[in-house]
């Protein structure tokens, strides 16, 4: 029997592509608000049996969430064989720990939620932070993916001169994997961050890679604050126009459009949220993760 | 014990009430946004076997829901007593059945969600339809309240020669209710509805009553289109202005705008859900409940 596709609004470009790949049925089905916002849902595919496979990217969650909920539960209604979310990006990875007393730890909140709707996780570099492996939060079966061998990729290919610019202490050994196989020198950013979106950055021993075009890499692009603010300091310390690669274009409010404007940076991504600056394609990674994960 | 009140964004104003009728603590959390979307919530107070209020009205329901999953999580780690919901709009009561094959029925989905964050839940006026009794699908206590009463008491005292004017035969007990309340005659459109905004109606010997005050009466203002169709018809056939009253302004997208550019009406609302027009209080009811609640 195919397994049957479910794209979740935002998601039919790289729904499409693992339809191909995976040769799986779209499912026909009907996803709606009402005018007052209730959201409206209609399977008309017959489920009875089938592997589902839902994508589900899952950036700004809140709204995303009561919808894939009632898809789950009319799912097993309907009597599915199993439910596999697909969902490139996953939030709530943050918050993993109460840094202050009474705080909700809302990422083992989020994990067990999800963990009572589908029977199987696939998602793409999650931002693990304190956290070294998913079986901490989720009950379900995780398959985690990584992008660095595709950055890596897309940079030997297209910026042969890169000087590879990472964020954080916490994402050293993360750069260093996708500089080492793009065959590039890195440097790690100085950093100290006051609330949600003010960071102050420094990039040191910079100007010894004049001849060098620094690339920007980041697991999440959200704000964008810290590339914005590397920008500057490159401009300011004469170096070429940079390239920003992010994994996940989450780009929070105005960010992508602050990020433009801030300097004359490129700025690529991969497809696990679908936005115009998407350039390196995860499908295939995907693709053959779910064919290993079907043939179980 | 005093039990200790949770205002949910949007709900502060009846909540003030609510804190001051029932001699409530307010309870200090923060509940906020990441600059992505994501939840922030950390609660303050010692919840140790404390009865806890929630008021958290229901209307655009998908982005309130996982806050509030979150919230109720966060006080059952805690410690909480118990957690009593107070949404005196209640969401999710119109998809009572699948009217085509393969539908969700939103409704059942919802109140068990619902009734697995919350031990009791009191609303107003849900709009039950083919429903009889919250029992059928929530297994928590519900308490139902009714704003007939006080609708009756604000048309007495504000429109003495009212000629109640009701939405379809589906209200016409409440409607009439409403109508013998206030010493009123009263009428029931004529309605035809093609699609979620597509309204049609005739206001059946409306002429016998030119020297009325026609006041327009339903549970929900959503879209506002039987409202505008009927002021159309009302002013067509030369009455005087009508008064708009409804228990729950949700006003979908721009039906506030839509309503009251269509003709000279004034709009009256109760305050189940905080907006201009809330003219009839709800809250002295909603109090004595939470005490009969807490006396049990």
């Amino acid at each position: 029997m195919k397994p049957i596709v479910f794209a979740l609004p935002g998601n039919e470009l790289l729904s499409r592509k693992i339809i191909e790949g995976t040769n799986a049925e779209q499912a026909d089905f009907v996803l709606r608000s009402f005018p007052d916002g209730e959201t409206y849902l209609r399977v008309l595919s017959n489920m009875e049996g089938k592997e589902v496979i839902i994508v589900c990217t899952l950036h700004e969650p809140d709204n995303k969430l009561l919808p894939l909920l009632f898809l789950c539960r009319l799912l097993r209604e309907q009597k599915a064989g199993s439910i596999c979310l697909v969902a490139p990006y996953l939030s709530y990875m943050r918050q993993d720990m109460k840094f202050k007393s009474g705080e909700a730890v809302t990422s083992d909140y989020f994990a067990t939620l999800l963990s009572s709707l589908a029977d199987r996780l696939i998602t793409i570099d999650p931002h693990l932070h304190r956290r070294v492996s998913m079986k901490e939060i989720y009950t379900i079966p995780c398959d985690v993916l990584h992008a660095a061998e595709l950055i890596s990729g897309w940079i030997k290919k297209n910026i042969p001169d890169a000087l590879i610019i990472g964020p954080d202490a916490e994402s050293e050994q993360w750069v260093a994997q996708v500089a080492a196989n793009a065959n590039a020198p890195f440097i790690i950013l100085e950093k100290t961050r006051s609330g949600d979106s003010n960071v102050k950055v420094t990039v040191p021993q910079v100007k010894n890679y004049r001849n060098h075009t620094p690339v920007l890499v980041d697991d999440i692009i959200s704000t964008a604050r810290t590339m914005i603010e590397t920008i500057g300091h490159l401009q300011h310390a004469g170096m070429r126009a940079p390239v920003c690669i992010g994994v996940h274009a989450v780009f929070a409010k105005n960010a992508y459009k602050d990020l433009k404007n801030s300097g004359p940076a490129r700025v690529i991504t991969c497809n696990t949220i679908s936005h115009e600056t998407n350039a390196i394609d995860i499908s295939e990674m995907l693709i053959r993760q779910l064919q290993k994960a079907m043939e179980k």
